[in-house]
């Protein structure tokens, strides 16, 4: 799979995003950041998660498109407040909404987006289907919240559990990728094992690319990522190899990364030197793509539990392939 | 009917939410928020409404309170994230969510809040409930979004016409009594009409509402209101008293508001002095009694619409009665 075999569902997405932020020119201001986020350049992977999983079941997958909407919105959403969190003053190399415009109007439109990413939740749908796709966005939109706490109380500790931080990044990033997965098919109609599985296919996936996501920090080409080596060591993220870097390495390696992230840097190139000497070290290139292939394996597995074609099946597989950089 | 009549309703809920609340303290700091501004001492007067909407039509009341904590979770949730707005440093007499627990916290607790909002709303509904509940609570919640926008917009504005005014108190307060009236009729099955006529009903009794709330801060008794008269003045609030005399009282008096307002103040009683003496000029105490009987009408011929007992009726009437301070 390349690019081009995402763009059919990508443009069906794009034109009803589109439909949706020209309603919102007439409705004022609250609307003016939700129609500015949803409109920086992003690929979608969500919505076309949805798409793709409802296209499991049957061809006419514009039928999930409110629901794909809902996904994008709901993550747009923990986006803009996030970065308010965060202190981010940038997204997707644009000022953050609450940059843009302040911080009342970015509080109050992400209320405004996490209550449209209901009402698209529910566009449609039959009372059954709606008895079902409202605790399931609940549950996970609440676990969503859960997992930024987690983030943002192991700021405040000096090292964190291994076991901790998977959950934490389950809660915060995979969980989306396994609704956004599994949404389509109760849309679709699909049994609960499909549905189930698709959650779990989505859950392994996200897990798997967050691990990649760190792997490339330290590892990665940047002419490939286009991102600097090393950002995630100038700004002290606890990512799974500072984490499996303090478990692996004893008390003095870990000493060491903690006395790295308590000085002022004046040089921050020795400082990203020596942590990746320290990564090195421990060979921990080995034991993020150990750790990926675990939760690619997870997701891959997990999709074959569907009920679905093996050409539909496989269009999921190559989107999981292209997500994680690989080609299998 | 005075305070005692309310205590069924009030015991009926308050040992609900302490359960729920319970449920909180082994959940982590994402509740500890969430606890505290919903164990702030209150009236309740929200989630009593759905339960006696819902006694209108049943004697099982407590089948309506999940929905009733749903009315008063979002109350709550709008208050934490308002307060941030309004940069307001306490909240029923004690530090608000965002001075004690810090920014952050009351940003994610407070969408926390939405979420749970949600998840209370469904719980124990059947599928054709659930499918009328939720458009529903998410079109008024959205409403209220819009509301608080239109306020803070206000502030930017010189004078704002009386009919955008009363628009903005609308969304902001009543339509969440509209809908708390009419939830419990939704739960207990009630004809459309009559959830109609609640909805009607509850909208005109917050409109009848902040008319008074407005009124007493110009010509209410200290003593009785607990409150300092001329609050709003202070504050430059655009009341309807405020937006009312700028209406009535020609250019002259216009300016003189306009630049009352935009003067430093050294003399704070000599400014409220001066603007209750205008209001006085313009026999403002009779057009806001008017106009609050208005709405108290509207609000007793929908009530008459509902399809129930006269006796379970005049329970509801009782209670706007109480409200409104006044016994009819």
């Amino acid at each position: 799979m390349d690019l081009k075999d995402l763009i059919p569902y990508q443009r069906a997405f794009d034109q009803y995003l589109e439909t949706e932020l020209k309603r919102f020119d007439a409705a004022g201001p609250l609307y003016s950041p939700i129609k500015y986020i949803l409109s920086l350049p992003g690929k979608r992977i969500r919505p076309i998660m949805t798409l793709m999983s409802y296209h499991l079941f049957g061809n006419d997958f514009i039928t999930a498109l409110p629901q794909a909407l809902t996904v994008e919105t709901f993550h747009n959403f923990t986006l803009m407040h996030d970065d308010i969190m965060d202190a981010a003053p940038t997204r997707r190399g644009q000022p953050s909404a609450h940059i843009n415009f302040g911080l009342n109007p970015a509080i109050l439109s992400g209320d405004a987006m996490l209550i449209l990413a209901y009402q698209y939740l529910i566009r449609d749908l039959t009372p059954a289907q709606l008895s079902a796709a409202v605790p399931m966005f609940s549950q996970v939109a609440l676990d969503i919240c859960q997992g930024q706490q987690e983030d943002m109380d192991f700021e405040f500790q000096q090292v964190v559990p291994i076991a901790s931080y998977l959950d934490m990044i389950k809660k915060k990033t995979a969980i989306l990728l396994g609704l956004s997965l599994s949404m389509g098919a109760v849309v679709a109609g699909a049994s609960e094992e499909s549905i189930k599985s698709l959650n779990d296919c989505g859950i392994a996936v996200g897990m798997a690319f967050q691990i990649h996501d760190d792997y490339l920090d330290a590892f990665g080409n940047p002419k490939m990522t286009g991102k600097q080596t090393g950002g995630d060591i100038i700004n002290n993220k606890k990512t799974f190899l500072w984490l499996k870097a303090c478990a692996l390495g004893g008390v003095r390696v870990q000493q060491e990364l903690i006395s790295l992230n308590e000085t002022q840097i004046d040089n921050p190139k020795a400082k990203i030197d020596r942590v990746l000497e320290i990564y090195r070290s421990l060979d921990l290139e080995t034991h993020c793509i150990a750790q990926q292939h675990h939760y690619t394996t997870q997701a891959i597995d997990a999709l074959n539990l569907v009920e679905s074609t093996d050409e539909a099946k496989q269009r999921i597989f190559d989107l999981i392939s292209l997500l994680l950089g690989r080609n299998h």
